[in-house]
């Protein structure tokens, strides 16, 4: 059963992360997302470490399922199969700094002329307008102007960055929803459109909730660890042999909390007994609780919450999430064949669709794997035709 | 100019933040969505600190635009009222606990008998599958639980969470790109569907990298500050006042930043002069940058990297990020009519639309505040019905 988006046809000049991850998602729903690479080199991405059978486990996991053709886009063979090929699909994406498409002369005007239907998505670090637009950006950038580094860390502690991507993932998930809400709009109105996400702009609309406090108080936000700023407990724990969130800030789970603890005197300790009270007194209140929290395994802790219908859950790393039963079972890890590793696994998809599941089984395509295959199927292009473009290095 | 999504239609159970963040996306995109709400109570984000002339700064950052109507789930007529609802729209999204609709009798079979096209979105902790479905889940736990947190903050030192609460917007976000490419299908196929997300499933998505990374390795990836693992500079460093992330890792950037910062001989340096070298040294390499950096303020810093075309960023606070002359150029600072406040602010929505952009400037609905319009204008009833319905107290 094919996707909800089988059918739908991408061309993707992204690079790097966000315009492929943005990619990705509309392949993981089905697309035919045909990615554009420079002749003889490719992806940046491509080169990315570890590598896993000499394939880059960074360009597999959010390329699988992708179509490779090469073409240089300097050349001017090379500008004519994309002004052909933009008429064969519905989204165009692209990750360049702003201007570079325009100097390639695919920029907007000039793709739509050719497909006034074309939804063509262009990602960027600042956007492709305001004073910052030209300037480069890698993620780390995006999310120390986008405000997330200043909330995120040990008080008092140097900054620290989001462990993942965010700076560029959350672009490419706006980017998406955006795509596609272009594409319901194509059915009634027959126009395409162009789309302009920026990395910045997606940090700030994820900081919102920051930025809504900040506006009602003008207070600054500031890190809190793993603590959440109103209830407690409400945060990561210390245990005998590793950590553990807990949330119990509610009376009765607090009271259940302590009865589980061993610990009924602090049902009615004044320095505890409300939520108010443990925030008041948060200093000790943290001291007595890291004693107690330290002196059980975290097995153990899961196993007394799990009894005292507590709200818990591990602090798992990448090890355990990933042979985690419950995301096994969710087919969040996948493997995909590919022609030259025995087996590769992937991350699989969050959305779960009851009628059109998204199939994820295909590894990343080789460099140009599938150049000749589109210039055929897709422009009709002959074999000799093909040839020549390969010997003057267009593909 | 009405968004992409006009004339589309969402019923949203939503609560707290990522059923209500999934559809604040689809409103902004221009989509009319209609928030139920428990009669006399609401959402519990209402209560929510800190407020602005009464109003949840949480509530109103996003649901601005919504329609309110209240409705009790449980009595007969508020049930029927939600079945006549769900007939006239092409979305309904929920982020109950698993079961909970179904035990209202709201299930996606008992609603789809009613709209078979409906494309009814299902966002929970850990999924509607496998062990962990019936768990209860805060952001916190998906982030504890999906990796993110085994991998932020610094080395040796205690786990944080990311700043912001992406364990609930991660799952809002692929939820939304999920329906709206059920959307795209149900042009098609005339057949909705139904759509199950989790916040623990969209972490292990984000994780991709992490667990891509450790697939390749089997080695468990670490936090690392804010520090990238692979290349250098490429972090946060402290200036005389403040932060400033630094990003000069190529040959060229490394030698451009060297003459900027007045250590032409780091050029030269067996220890310093290429990436591998710098990470070998990483120990020395980072106490002598630490030295430079923190000569100079981040204002000097920014002038000098500016002149050196070297990619630098300031680490913003809150503060900075919502007065930042790029970011109001882009409209991600808004600001919303309330009848009952003169002006609330509130973050815009990365999605710039060439042709049908989104309009944002419609505050959070009071609880209720269109109950009597809803039921007049889509379901026909009048006002002696209306009248009854609140006298019994279904709405």
């Amino acid at each position: 059963m094919p996707g909800p988006l089988a059918g739908v046809k991408v061309l993707s000049f992204g690079r790097m992360l966000s315009g492929p991850y943005a990619a990705m998602l509309l392949s993981d729903l089905g697309a035919e997302v045909i990615k554009v690479e420079a002749t003889g080199y490719g992806d940046p991405a491509r080169f990315a470490e570890p590598f896993i059978e000499e394939i880059s486990s960074y360009f597999l996991s959010i390329n699988r399922g992708k179509k490779s053709i090469t073409l240089d886009l300097k050349k001017e063979d090379g500008k004519d199969i994309v002004f052909k090929l933009v008429k064969q699909v519905d989204i165009l994406i692209e990750n360049f700094r702003p201007g570079v498409m325009d100097k390639l002369g695919m920029g907007y005007a000039s793709i739509c002329s050719r497909n006034p239907g074309i939804i063509y998505a262009s990602l960027s670090g600042f956007g492709q307008t305001g004073p910052y637009a030209l300037r480069p950006a890698f993620d780390m950038i995006a999310q120390g102007m986008g405000g997330v580094v200043s909330i995120t860390g040990e008080p008092g502690r140097p900054p620290v960055r989001v462990g993942y991507s965010i700076g560029d993932m959350g672009a490419s998930l706006f980017a998406a929803v955006a795509i596609l809400a272009a594409l319901h709009e194509r059915k009634n109105s027959g126009k395409g459109q162009y789309i302009d996400v920026s990395m910045l702009d997606s940090q700030v609309a994820l900081a919102e909730n920051a930025c809504a406090r900040y506006f009602a108080t003008r207070k600054i936000p500031k890190p809190a660890g793993s603590r959440h700023p109103l209830f407690t407990p409400f945060q990561v724990f210390q245990t005998n042999d590793g950590h553990i969130v807990l949330i119990a800030f509610h009376d009765d789970k607090w009271e259940a909390f302590c009865k589980a603890a061993g610990r009924d005197a602090w049902i009615t300790d004044s320095r505890f007994k409300s939520n108010a009270a443990r925030l008041e007194n948060y200093d000790i209140f943290l001291q007595e609780m890291n004693a107690v929290m330290k002196s059980r395994t975290t097995k153990e802790w899961m196993e007394i919450l799990e009894a005292g219908d507590i709200m818990y859950g591990p602090v798992n790393t990448i090890d355990q999430v990933v042979k985690d039963p419950h995301i096994r079972q969710r087919d969040m890890i996948l493997e995909v064949s590919h022609p030259k590793a025995a087996k590769l696994e992937v991350v699989g998809t969050p959305m779960k669709f009851s009628r059109t599941p998204c199939r994820i089984d295909t590894a990343c395509p080789d460099l140009g794997e599938h150049t000749d295959e589109i210039l055929a199927d897709l422009l009709g292009l002959s074999t000799e035709e093909i040839q020549k473009l390969r010997k003057t290095r267009v593909i």
